[in-house]
């Protein structure tokens, strides 16, 4: 990629601005990180950066469900910055076990990769949010994961069954993933769970 | 599309969530809106919900930037929702004065439609921060516009002229958008004008 142009603003760091620039242009190619779930009106897969937008949007419409005193604010911003490391580590199928493994390994090496680019700071405060979203310790952490989780379940729904279908997932492996809503989300766990129900009478698990 | 699964959750109104997943999955369609510019890497036309993300995302890294007391929260959240009317009313060409005459009203049909989905508080507040983005009265709003117009200059830019070449624009017609810019965020308006000057170097301008 050619650099950004040279900048000729007084008062401004230029070494530090071309730093933030450089992230910003990088973390465009988030927008060809393909997932495995389909858009809602099932025409394609939906990449990372749009999904992150949805999630982010969702998690402000949904913000009365979260525990009292979760800082929603914050909830958006994991969400912003949740996926980047997978512009180098790839999109990891919530089913699938083996590339699980492997996941936290592949995924520390890009944030170490992707997060440098930015000065240094910055950068550590943005790694920072990633891991308080994968230790999914804080309310905001585990509210913005309910929100992760449920979003490909509605688009399932919604596509006759979607990736569960494809890919043969079974009623008690999408129950997990209903655990972690419920965990971040009571409200948002319990209308999981009567979807997974739902979907179950419908047929759209496995085994 | 078809509604949502029923819920059974206790304590939670489920004729107010039911309205919220609507709302929820009626954006989605933003996904398949599709703007004028190219990604950074050129390979295809980028969509309303990543472009939006990309935003956010940018508006946080370039927090220092706008005027002191910006609330960057505000500034997120203007950007999450700033493009939903285009489900309806579709992308207007930044450079087509004769669709941006009837932008504003296409835009408003729209958003009577799209925000009246969700419970009617929060439709309200949701339309008055798009009528907010609007009207860059604020300094939340002017620094969002300079996010958003400083966003496809640098992906034009980085594909030797994008959307400038493709349709013909001046370097007069680019230079307004610079002055939106400025409004927005002194520094990155000096960015962007040391950028127009290369790229009129470049030769990317018409006229």
């Amino acid at each position: 990629m050619t650099e950004p142009a040279p900048v000729y603003a007084s008062g401004v760091d230029h070494e530090r601005l071309t730093a933030q620039l450089r992230f910003i242009l990088e973390v465009d190619k988030l927008k060809r990180i393909l997932r495995r779930n389909l858009l809602v009106d099932g025409s394609r897969r939906e990449n990372d950066a749009e999904h992150s937008w949805h999630l982010a949007l969702t998690a402000r419409v949904f913000a009365e469900y979260a525990p009292a005193g979760t800082d929603i604010d914050r909830v958006v911003e994991l969400l912003l910055i949740h996926d980047i490391v997978e512009i180098d580590a790839g999109d990891t199928f919530v089913y699938d076990a083996h590339a699980s493994r492997s996941q936290r390994e592949r995924e520390c090496v890009a944030a170490d990769r992707i997060y440098a680019l930015l000065p240094e700071e910055q950068g550590a405060r943005l790694r920072e949010l990633w891991e308080e979203f994968e230790a999914a310790k804080t309310p905001e952490a585990r509210f913005a994961k309910a929100v992760d989780r449920l979003s490909p379940m509605l688009a399932n729904w919604h596509t006759d069954g979607g990736t569960w279908v494809q890919y043969g997932v079974s009623k008690e492996q999408v129950m997990e993933k209903v655990r972690i809503i419920a965990e971040g989300s009571e409200a948002l766990g319990s209308y999981a769970a009567a979807l997974i129900e739902d979907a179950d009478r419908r047929g759209y698990f496995a085994g």
